[in-house]
């Protein structure tokens, strides 16, 4: 009986959403409560969403879609989240961090050293699907809308997402395949060539008018932000980590390094005009592991170092071999997983607000729905179409639907063109639904492909 | 020369606040920039501080004192920060992750297992200081100020900062001695005393009246709250931790359980009528590192354990054991320091905040300055005194001079006073710098106390 007296009092805490309205109106205090509860139902989503084989992103996009969608139901508690500045600036701090973090496991050399294979499919995988969605699919399914609004939706189809892309083809094993690598390779190109394309429609809408000399002004801008905060970047960064290592050699003066940076060129790229998760991802390329070597290891690495044996004993053997190695690795892991705690509490903000922005109601129109489907069939056909560039080296259709899903990039475009005036509520919902579609279709395909298919050849 | 006009141009970027300005004004995008400054200087103060035996919290304090003083210098860049409704959430955010942190280092068992000597000296060190800034310090050196600014002065003097007291020890090596433990135990009751007291001044000037059955109602809530969410939240965590566990063992389950709590109770607590920062306290003292074994040990644990001989064979030896040990503990930290990074980003928001509310300008007036060091000289005074009641049984004067340093609790204090319009800017500039002067003398009198005298006894 004690127990059910505790459970009846959390049931009656956690299911009076009442008190809350009761409360003094303190907006800021309110705030902690819906953070609780983004933070929390994110976590509780993405092992459900898991379980049955979606994305962790899928997840906290079906969460923000019920949630925004309560009020059909007749719940108004979460009205005042979606419009919120307060709540609005830590998902703008989410998806800089996400970016950062996407730049930080992103070697700047893969970048440079892929092949032309993946520069070739990531080319086309961005191009096709740009152009189906601005002159195919925009204009024929979406005819009321104007110009802008389809250089968006192209942009939305042009996008891949690395980060989803990478974690189908881990999931399955199969992450050492030549088509893995290919796709890998291409979804990089095409994070950077997205980027780009989001900069130059993003201004030429702003700007109103397209000519091919703003375009070619934009791109150079857009190069030169990019490359000279990468090149001017990497030089800085080995002598400012050596300076600041100098001055404390922990863990927190490195994250501080890294995540400050993350925010300087993200205000920077936004006062270059560009989006400012542009520059985010700059900052997570200027970091390579070896230019954080001056700053102190892990303390459990440096704990367990204590105890082993010196390099230069004898007694090394089947255990303190293997042992280092995995400090070693440890060690060099630690600068891209040190961003995970403030990912895990801002980046599901970003995910779950973009998903309240889902108008269900805009899904009633038959003609919406036809919308939606008809977009995500261009969506599927401009990726698949890569595949036929790989022919004979790599099997086309893994290559192809690996390029397939849209992720979190598609969802930035969509905000990006939202935030602009130019992406209407209509339009909002189908590039959603396009991204919900194709993040969830892509995993079992691939599943499918590669279980039925001979084994891939592995390299390495 | 390429060198020279790399760093030309890096100080043409960073000494241009100009540049800021230009930007389309977009708030939030500058917010981006106001963090950066704000993390990177935190650290970069934080171990120059150090260097010359001052804690990291001064050094943030000092930090904000200079940024928000630079309009007497003519320099306004900074203007916005200190009012602007985002960052004042952020810094918000960051007293709830830094109490939510205290509570989850404070074990809830040596809180009620605490000798009788720490509480005696807990109860005098909140008193007497109490006593002295509301009836003597207060009226004697202030008195053009109302009682009500009185019983915060007096509040301010009561608190102690347990984080700089055990740092100071643990700075000096002799965390394990008699007086550091007597002094710990008792700056953990002054902890919990200085929330009651907190809650208790505040809804009396927010009341407006002072009468005995408002007191008792207030203590009362206080007690209800904090037993009540303690009681309850002790029976359900350990099962919610199995439930959460048995969705996701990983790290961000983990961490989302913990903040998402803290969040909660601190809403909760504002709820009820008392600060955020106590419900926060209160649900760090929730976790105990036991209730998460249902949890993932870290990454590099479970490699360097799979390394390990199994715990049945005979080949564990010098090399085996310890290792073992080393990962136990790590594991058994894990849940303590899995707030920092969030704690390394915001933290810093809310003592730079804070010291940026310090109006140097108030202090060229020769009476204001006399009262500060009036003020000081009181909150030394208050708590020297509790070193009589450990006479005979350990050095009186140590654990008087441990108690001294108020640090962030005093401040918590001074900034919820100020938030409720009765700390006046005089008053809130007196009472930091009397933060500032007590955790500046005491660590250089301990040390010359612990270097001169006999060794400590010391225990187990």
């Amino acid at each position: 009986m004690r127990r059910g007296k505790v459970f009846a009092a959390v049931a009656l805490i956690l299911l009076s959403p009442g008190i809350a309205l009761a409360a003094d109106g303190a907006a800021a205090t309110q705030n902690l409560l819906w953070l609780a509860i983004i933070l929390m139902s994110a976590r509780l989503f993405a092992p459900l969403a898991e379980r049955i084989g979606f994305p962790t992103v899928l997840g906290e996009l079906l969460l923000g879609v019920a949630l925004g969608n309560l009020p059909l139901l007749g719940i108004r508690f979460f009205d005042g989240v979606a419009q919120d500045p307060v709540i609005g600036f830590l998902a703008e701090l989410g998806v800089i961090v996400l970016m950062l973090q996407i730049g930080l496991e992103t070697r700047l050399a893969d970048l440079l050293k892929v092949g032309g294979r993946s520069a070739i499919v990531g080319v086309v995988g961005v191009i096709t699907p740009f152009l189906l969605g601005t002159f195919v699919a925009g204009p024929w399914l979406l005819p009321g809308l104007a110009m802008n609004a389809h250089l968006f939706l192209g942009a939305a189809l042009a996008a891949t997402s690395v980060g989803i892309t990478g974690r189908v083809f881990r999931d399955l094993g199969q992450i050492d395949t030549l088509a893995a690598r290919i796709v890998l390779g291409a979804a990089v190109i095409d994070d950077v060539l997205g980027l780009v394309i989001l900069a130059v429609v993003s201004e030429l809408v702003q700007a109103g008018s397209v000519s091919l000399g703003e375009v070619g002004g934009l791109t150079l801008r857009a190069t030169v932000f990019l490359v000279g905060s990468i090149v001017l970047g990497r030089t800085l960064v080995p002598h400012s980590s050596r300076w600041l290592a100098r001055l404390d050699k922990g863990h927190s003066m490195l994250f501080a390094q890294v995540l400050a940076t993350g925010l300087f060129l993200s205000w920077l790229a936004h006062l270059a005009g560009l989006a400012p998760i542009i520059g985010a991802f700059a900052a997570g390329l200027l970091f390579e592991p070896m230019f954080l070597k001056s700053f102190e290891t892990p303390k459990i690495v440096r704990e367990v170092e204590s105890l082993l044996p010196p390099e230069t004993a004898e007694t090394a053997g089947s255990l303190v071999d293997p042992l280092r190695e995995a400090l070693v690795h440890h060690t060099r892991q630690q600068h891209e997983h040190m961003l995970e705690p403030i990912g895990y509490l801002f980046v599901p903000v970003f995910f779950v607000l973009t998903g309240m922005q889902v108008d269900l109601s805009a899904l009633s129109h038959p003609m919406v729905v036809a919308a939606a489907l008809g977009v995500t069939a261009a969506a599927v056909a401009g990726k698949l179409v890569t595949g036929v560039t790989v022919r004979g080296i790599a099997n086309g259709w893994v290559v192809g639907w690996g390029m397939v899903p849209r992720g979190e990039v598609g969802l930035i475009f969509a905000s990006a063109g939202k935030q602009l005036g130019v992406v209407s509520d209509t339009l909002f919902s189908v590039i959603v639904v396009m991204v919900i579609l194709t993040t969830l279709i892509a995993p079992p395909a691939l599943t499918f492909l590669l279980r039925r298919r001979a084994p891939q050849v592995r390299i390495g």
